[in-house]
């Protein structure tokens, strides 16, 4: 049995959901690092984007490494000897949280697809109620990134005071047209997959082909053009390590997709991802007043920290400084970090001494 | 019966293929428009995109609209009443060329698989073969468009002296990863789809879900996200339009694309789409010297118009750039047009006032 640093908070039962149904007995996977002081005033919450766990990094309970390595330590970035940092398994995933693959009490079988509609402001109150579960009146900071950053808006906007700073990463204020369209086509590719039978597959019977679509249409949105001329160019794959079928791999850039998908394939469950996915399209902080301005501008924090990556075509700059307005003309102290990462919408997973010193920075103003 | 303005001709026989194996009895579909001069020096031959036929524009054979009927006619932009225009349906398509939907003689049956290899130097030598059978020993004007300027630089590094001037739109001197990666990843689609059924599909059971993910998917990146902010923003489908079943579409941008779909799916043939889609990665003008640039150099074109777009992701405009710089480097006078237009690689089907005055410029300074 492999280490497990995740502790579970049950949730309010039944809770309510945005749209409509209610969860009874849910609750949330976290993992925290660091300790809270006596004053609780040290908090650091992480919202993750669709797919990460809560494993942010090491720990005690758990030393394997987490997903975000080496932002997040004693000594590092995020320097756990000053702040208590709490990282959440979004409502909705399959890392421990209830989703849609967990058991539904009152069939004994899992919800499926007879999971309530999931919002992004459903898995902002969940860790809201964990936040206050632990006895923290207030963060010292809220960071989210991807779409854990829309979660983070969700969550200021609806719960004003809550919060002292916030980070803002590679996230949208509404979901464009574009990222929708990239959504909506990964879960076209995993609902028209035979195998997942209107949300009813098993191990045997699974969306295999549909889940390999909808990860590499991801990863290509998540990197660059330019990042992938400089790392594959046209390098072609050893002959005897091609694809012996008609059109299979042949370039390397083929096979590194084919990687990605191959570690995904079977450790997301495809109900969770098409329930988080469609959670991102419909997230628009303009349902709070009329206009994504007026919606930020209901956001009360004293300072904000916004990066985006310039090389970014799912959460564009544009959208990152719409953020970065709207939170300073909110009265927020507000810093807009625009790097030139080659790692497009990624590079916070990857360029960590850029986001790193930038965050680090931030937090040690405070 | 619809009108059809289609001439045929009929390609050497045994026509050789590059990467081997030979086509017996293949033949190229065309159309052209104006009249030929007694000196036979003002040809322009217009080598399409992946999917377009040899219908341009309105003919006295076939008046309805063409794929650019507003560039092409009498007056138009490329002015029908000076040059003699021929466009020709690409080797290895299914508008009339030969290609893997067509019969193979030595079977009686569709060649499917059992086409050749196809390369774009395949369809270029092809279109050369026409030309000089329509005795004509120099083209006035070469254009190419997308996988039609990839071809059309394959066309100039293999017949040296064969072109006056050259016009090259949003294309690429080789395939980078980024488009390799779109386009693997539509062939997977299709493949993936068990109709497909090793290429042994038909009527009734026809590959019509990969079909479907992969047009979406190329004109996801054929337009530009910018584009879509302004044009369908959040807007939704009124309920009776959206789709009674889980995770249906919902926004108008998902509709938009399902139109596209539904339109292309039965209109073109799925092998076809594999085998141009392939020979689009394979295409490597560096095979000409070793690099892009000594390809370049053995291109002889008097003039070259390079156009292309800022917002293309799937052919940037540094590949515009580094065409332009080539041919410039190789003797030629080079004029580089970059243009702002919002509608991504598919610019220059749409916005055709701006391609079309900087084509107009260009022929008229001949």
């Amino acid at each position: 049995m492999s280490a497990d640093a995740r502790r579970y908070f049950d949730l309010p039962s039944p809770f309510a959901m945005k749209r409509g149904g209610a969860l009874t007995g849910a609750r949330l996977a976290y993992e925290t690092w660091g300790r809270l002081d006596a004053d609780r005033a040290n908090a650091i919450l992480i919202l993750t984007g669709l797919s990460p766990s809560a494993h942010a990094a090491a720990n005690d309970e758990d030393p394997s490494p987490g997903w975000w390595e080496d932002m997040l330590g004693p000594g590092k970035y995020i320097d756990t000897d000053r702040w208590f940092v709490i990282c959440v398994n979004t409502l909705g995933s399959c890392k421990g949280s209830t989703g849609p693959a967990s058991i539904d009490p009152a069939s004994g079988s899992p919800y499926r697809l007879d999971f309530p509609a999931l919002t992004l402001e459903d898995a902002a109150s969940a860790a809201f109620a964990l936040v206050r579960g632990l006895g923290i009146d207030r963060l010292a900071c809220l960071l989210g990134n991807s779409m854990g950053g829309m979660t983070a808006l969700a969550y200021l906007v609806r719960h004003p005071g809550s919060v002292h700073s916030h980070i803002s990463i590679s996230t949208a204020p509404q979901a464009q047209p574009f990222a929708i369209a990239i959504r909506s086509l990964q879960r076209e590719a995993i609902r028209l997959d035979p195998n997942w039978n209107e949300g009813s597959y098993d191990e045997e019977r699974y969306p295999e082909a549909g889940m390999s679509i909808a990860r590499k249409l991801g990863v290509i949105t998540y990197r660059s053009a330019m990042e992938w001329v400089g790392r594959f160019a046209r390098i072609r794959l050893e002959s005897d390590q091609r694809e012996d079928e008609p059109f299979g791999v042949e370039f390397q850039i083929e096979s590194y997709l084919a990687g990605h998908a191959r570690r995904f394939v079977r450790s997301f469950d495809p109900n969770c991802y098409l329930y988080l996915s469609r959670a991102s399209d419909w997230f628009d902080l303009a349902e709070y007043g009329g206009s994504v301005r007026e919606g930020l501008a209901r956001i009360a924090v004293e300072r904000a920290l916004v990066i985006g990556v310039e090389t970014d075509i799912l959460f564009p700059l544009t959208q990152q400084q719409e953020i970065a307005d709207g939170l300073q003309a909110a009265g927020a102290e507000v810093e807009l970090v625009a790097l030139d990462s080659p790692q497009g919408h990624d590079a916070f997973l990857v360029d960590i001494p850029r986001f790193g010193a930038a965050i680090a920075a931030f937090l040690g103003r405070m």
